[in-house]
């Protein structure tokens, strides 16, 4: 008997939890009618939630725990004295196998801490890092690490390319992906060493699909590659420096059409492109962080998100399930870790 | 008797020299009728270009050289092959007191190599710096360093603190600049070990205005400090992520107009608003990226730039010479030197 797919929610994570974790979960049921959720938190808040949603409320477990890790409890407290949280019991339930994926909108920091203690890494991987998309010219860029790994070696470089290459090829169903190291130029010379090592060993290692070697800030927008690999600290400001621009835009256009009567029947009439615009740009679109490198599948939604954006990271979840991502990444890293060859030596 | 202020030009820097140079030093002098130049390159070529501009020519004095540093040149081999090149006879004449200050738009690398070698750093400057300007929700925000220094230790980023803290307090006339550190998160133990010393010592040495600390990607546009610091790897990446954002949402802008005859009639409406919001957004109007902690002023105009965007870089060169931001710089670092306490052993 094939056991119905199992998403195990952190009810109390996110600033409008858990009526937006709630929410998004119904909105993830209609989508996926096949889901079950277990909901970790506080149960009456849940239960009352539920109480509205017939359906989903068919379709969930609720465990109670009056423990919650907060948004500025720093990690490594989160793990010693959250044992009792949400976010812990909802990760012990990928571990025990009880569900198949986690999603939290919680502390960014104390998830990917718990999440590495309780689920361990893949034979092969030193470090998980944090992936997401961005929307590019030519549809999406998986961008990986945002900000699990403020610094990092060649080999830590190499593994998440190899972890982001296994994810574009079997969640995304990209073939033969494009990849490439964010640097400052790309010319072989450019940028510090930690890049010219990852860069020699790719080129031994050789993954499936085009290493397009260095790749720059600009070619993030341009889709340039389908996996850009970069460390945390980079990647966290590349992160936040988009959405930052694209904020300070959409700030500057609702001036320009404010600042007349004219413009502002121009954007009346050209209001159904503009919200197309609108919903292009969403950041709720593009929810859903990816912890890889894990042994269990863990998505960290956007604190600030909505029913909406969250039901967008449970799709992520169930699609890493649906893909079989663990059981690729950890049988690229064991062909890998087979390789007598310099590549070896580079990421062993 | 006091001399006119001269800006020396490398006439054959940039992807549409020196046609784009003399028509950038023409709307130059328009703007600044005081100022007079001295134009490196191929002279029948210059010349010719100042037959049409009578009184540009008046002003102007041209040194003839056929070498020319290319875009794709080495630093290296352009500091030691380049003697009699263009670019190098223009960054001469700043040093021989011929000239205030330089601008070009040739080859970043080897602008800045030969600057460093023949301007040398201001005493207690361990590295220069590139700086631009980011728009801002709030106005604009000082960034350094772009690209200089790929690796930089906590006495490199202090220095560049001081260096922009200088020049917003002088060139830009912000008497209390705020200032921060480009990180990952703004509580005291985020990012790297470089970040942390750096923030020590700038907290010991208080430079005027305020010190924010550190502060993310996303407070370049929301304008949240002045002066905003960070490595030159991080701080390229930024930038280009950024205007590879601009580019995206531009091009999606784009794409929703023409998307119907209604968005399009909508357009036509708002088009001199959307013509000011293009204005707002133009990549001209803050081209000038600024060497700083040189003995000597040098600016580096963005290659593709036309004469307007050529003719802003000027401003630059002559704003940061009639603020006298050398001697300002100078005494900042003097003054910092002449100082016993614990924040010498970070930045001497």
């Amino acid at each position: 008997m094939s056991r119905r797919l199992t998403i195990a929610l952190d009810a109390m994570g996110g600033d409008a939890a858990p009526n937006m974790v709630v929410r998004g979960a119904s909105i993830a049921r209609q989508r996926h009618p096949e889901v079950e959720f277990a909901m970790f938190g506080r149960a009456p808040e849940i239960e009352a939630l539920l109480a509205r949603q017939k359906r989903l409320a068919a379709v969930t477990t609720v465990v109670h725990t009056d423990d919650v890790v907060t948004s500025e409890e720093k990690p490594s407290i989160a793990l010693r004295a959250g044992r009792n949280s949400s976010m812990r019991l909802a990760i012990n339930a990928v571990r025990d196998g009880t569900a198949d994926g986690v999603v939290s909108a919680g502390n960014t920091g104390a998830l990917m801490a718990m999440a590495k203690f309780v689920l361990k890494t893949l034979p092969g991987v030193d470090r998980p890092a944090i992936a997401a998309f961005f929307p590019t010219l030519r549809g999406e860029t998986l961008m990986l690490d945002l900000g699990a790994n403020v610094v990092c070696d060649a080999r830590n470089l190499v593994d998440f390319t190899v972890m982001g290459n296994a994810f574009a090829r079997c969640v995304l169903g990209v073939l033969n992906p494009a990849y490439g190291l964010l640097n400052v130029g790309s010319e072989e010379l450019k940028g510090h060493e930690a890049l010219h090592e990852a860069r020699a060993a790719l080129k031994e290692i050789n993954l499936p699909g085009e290493f397009v070697g260095f790749v720059e800030g600009d070619d993030i927008a341009k889709g340039t590659v389908d996996v850009m690999v970069t460390d945390g600290f980079t990647g966290n400001i590349a992160l936040k420096t988009a959405e930052g621009t694209a904020m300070l835009i959409a700030e500057y256009m609702r001036r320009t059409f404010r600042s007349s009567v004219i413009a502002g029947l121009g954007y009346v009439l050209a209001r159904s492109a503009m919200r197309k615009l609108r919903k292009r740009l969403d950041p709720r679109q593009y929810n859903g962080a990816i912890f890889l490198g894990l042994n269990g599948i863990a998505v960290k939604s956007h604190g600030g998100t909505d029913a909406l954006g969250f039901a967008n990271a449970i799709d992520v979840a169930i699609d890493m399930k649906k893909y079989g991502i663990i059981e690729k990444t950890r049988a690229d890293f064991s062909a890998l870790l087979a390789r007598p060859a310099k590549a070896e030596a580079a990421t062993g």
